[in-house]
């Protein structure tokens, strides 16, 4: 690959299509053979695969347990539960055949029209429906509760426009489904999982995030409160990162799923479900990276130092090597991942471009003089600055260079969203300021009237009521009537 | 659960039954609503969690990497290979449509003629033709070369009789899918991973198997070569337990994958794959599990220990959890993972039974006497014996105890298989032989029509052609003619 291969439409001419081309040039994803699906690639599954075992030991912490339940859900299944079958119905994958057979008229194979399935199935969008199904068979009493599963799988929806990560037609996910005894303990759980969510995205992603309740328009499909957590990404549009759904009762009607009490008497279970997607990679893309490339965050990048050596002869890449063996070791036996890269078919400049577009946090080189001085060149990706250290010490030196670019690509994403928040009164402001993008803090009359005319008039929704935010009353200001708290709003993904 | 419901078939009495009992009552899987689809139950799931942990880290250590690929397969991708498509074919769920819209004749959703798709999508019963179609636009060249991606997914193959784990509509696997430049590197990488599975087998799952190469017949649809291990179970059957594929050139071929070599000549690529799935927890199950339960092998099981106190008053239960925390830290502190169960809606012999049932390998129990000296019973649950042993040192003690077990359970299994291994030179022989299980050695011509009438005369077949076999020639059992080994017969899972 030539180096410009490597380059990106900048930010400031597309911002899709740098995405786009990250996506691609970084080896991330790419688009497949079949309308809507990824093929995640191994760079990318690399950072997938850390955010799942950080978030699986999340849940884990917090008592869950993993289960697998089947990829298809019987066709009536979906309509148990009438808003969650309004909300899916439109965009589901569906096998009728369990069987093909040659072509009776030319090359190749058909579906063979004797296999029909009586029952249509459909592939899992999202899994309530099936699960608590299941759910049914496992609750009696007051004893067998709570459950608090968890599953890593695949969904489908069959969406019509399609973007890398943030919008495919299968897509990898977790969803966790719990049942309870108590609505007060299912809304806890729906609320400890935000919390669990908020703290993997400000912690391990970097990204900042505002908690909040979403509207009913903007509710999940069958749920009494959704839950979620809204990023703001660098092009000023939101992006939704994580939902945990309060259900009420609603699923353990639809599936006739009642335990018994203490004293005996039955009552429906009370549910939450909670998922994050492969969406988050298109989130942790869009929050930190440059016209560069990729900036990974310590913590999930698949290896946080690479190592390039610079050499004029076989000699010095002796040398090198052996210096780079003793380096190595001492970075990973403080816990950190390493990759040398003394390949001799590249030259270091094609490399540096290479783990510069790949986001690697931190790069050292080590040439001649390096060798002569007992020095190491460091560079940091997130601010493409770099110095010569001394190599005593280096992985302390590493150690600390690393928490210091996780702490500053979160507050680098925490600045920007301060600067892009602003709290407006006017309906005539709002349809003005939206225009530059950003989160907006306004008062809103709490109608879906209100809600549909500002998305129609402006496409900017409602991201959350937020949980944490000023309490102070209002005007609506689009009606004027009374507002709690002011919500936020913005354009979104 | 009372203590009758815990109680399985006994395996003389119906070994099959036996089998479905301990599955259902261990809690590792059951039935969904889905006809041939199973949900793997916590319990289960943490067991496979285990195996896929272990085996991702020993696809790694020889140089793997994890990616992912659609869910989907275009139908005219199977057709592709011809020998492909002949083999998945007559089990394939067909997508069809990709919209449900609301019932004009009564209550819930159905099809929407409206969204037809232009061509059927087959859920992948496996990924050979997708992949090959991806792999086509990421070589060009032999720098190219290797590709050694795994992935972990979820695949569906039609099947018209199932049982839980051992053959199922959808199941869990990995693939792994690697590209070479040359047939020799191809063919090194299948023998490979044919290692990694039977040292995993062996190791961890502490089941032996026999590694070797499967004749024609019993090939995966599109390979040249189909290398196999094979285990033996308790009730005489073979179980093939996991395989890996030299697949020549022929995906190459199909998909029209080339490379340009050192010298700027083009030619296909080499290709392997290789796969194991959740069958693997059958395979575990039945290898050395007993009338009272499973029996897992320490390196497999979700927790190692169960500490249960016996207590006749809430004094006794606190001074027996103050020792039982010191026990769970020291047993941690040595990587021993354990689980204290002080639960008090329970009596200690409900418990005895439950983890006797889910086959944990170590049981502690204390009671007031323990207290007054200082000791612990230790009960293991291979040989289901216990005794009462000094607390000091208990960590070495328990140590030490799941390494025997872990060896006994393979030597147990060891000499099974000894004992079931028989060497018979007459096709009469044979037939009486064969009834009573087990594995037969027996020389064959090396044709497919002596292979199919020995099956439909039998209902053995070859497992496979064994790599470390006796190398004696001889003739075969039933025609005379020469043979160059003998090879592995069976009736098989």
């Amino acid at each position: 690959m030539a180096k410009e291969l490597k380059e990106l439409t900048p930010r400031s001419e597309s911002y899709s299509q740098w995405y786009q081309d990250l996506v691609i040039k970084a080896d991330l994803a790419e688009n497949s053979a079949v309308r809507g699906c990824m093929v995640i690639k191994p760079y990318g599954y690399a950072i997938w695969e850390k955010m799942q075992r950080q978030l699986d030991d999340m849940f884990k912490e917090t008592g869950h347990v993993n289960a697998y339940f089947p990829l298809f859900i019987p066709k009536s299944f979906l309509s148990r539960e009438a808003e969650h079958v309004e909300g899916f119905a439109k965009e589901c994958a569906v096998v009728t055949h369990y069987r093909l057979k040659a072509n009776p008229d030319g090359d190749g194979v058909v579906v063979d029209p004797q296999a029909k399935l009586e029952e249509e199935l459909i592939v899992r969008p999202t899994s309530e429906t099936i699960i608590w199904n299941t759910y049914k068979n496992w609750i009696q009493s007051h004893r067998d509760l709570p459950i608090l599963c968890n599953q890593w799988a695949n969904v489908v929806r069959w969406e019509m426009r399609t973007r890398l990560f943030l919008r495919t037609a299968e897509f990898l996910w977790q969803e966790g489904h719990t049942a309870h005894a108590t609505k007060e303990e299912a809304e806890e759980e729906a609320r400890r999982m935000l919390e669990v969510y908020a703290t993997f995205a400000e912690e391990y992603m970097a990204m900042p995030v505002v908690k909040g309740v979403k509207s009913a328009n903007e509710r999940f499909a069958g749920a009494v409160d959704t839950y979620t957590i809204e990023a703001l990404m660098q092009d000023g549009k939101a992006l939704q990162s994580g939902t945990s759904h309060f259900l009420g009762q609603n699923f353990a009607k639809a599936f006739n799923v009642t335990f018994a009490d203490k004293d005996g008497n039955r009552d429906f279970v009370w549910a939450t479900s909670w998922g994050v997607s492969t969406r988050l990679m298109g989130a942790l893309i869009m929050s930190h990276s440059d016209d560069n490339g990729l900036v990974l965050p310590p913590k999930l990048a698949p290896y946080q130092v690479v190592i390039v050596p610079i050499y004029r002869n076989e000699e010095q890449l002796a040398q090198i090597d052996e210096k780079a063996t003793q380096i190595i070791q001492a970075l990973r036996a403080k816990g950190i991942s390493v990759k040398y890269d003394n390949s001799d078919n590249k030259k270091p400049g094609w490399k540096f471009a290479e783990y510069e577009l790949k986001g690697v946090p931190v790069r050292l080189a080590m040439g001649a003089r390096d060798l002569e001085n007992n020095t190491i060149e460091i560079a940091r990706r997130d601010t493409l600055t770099k110095e010569t250290v001394g190599l005593d010490g280096i992985e302390e030196t590493v150690a600390t260079l690393l928490d210091d670019i996780q702490k500053n690509i979160f507050q680098k994403a925490l600045n920007y969203r301060k600067e892009h928040t602003i709290t407006v009164d006017s309906y005539e402001e709002f349809k003005e300021k939206i225009e530059d993008g950003g989160f907006i803090l306004a008062h809103w009359d709490g109608t879906s009237e209100t809600e549909e005319r500002i998305k129609a008039e402006t496409k900017a929704t409602i991201r959350c009521i937020p949980l944490n935010g000023d309490m102070t009353p209002g005007k609506c200001m689009v009606t004027g009537k009374p507002s709690p708290q002011r919500v936020l709003f913005a354009r979104a993904y």
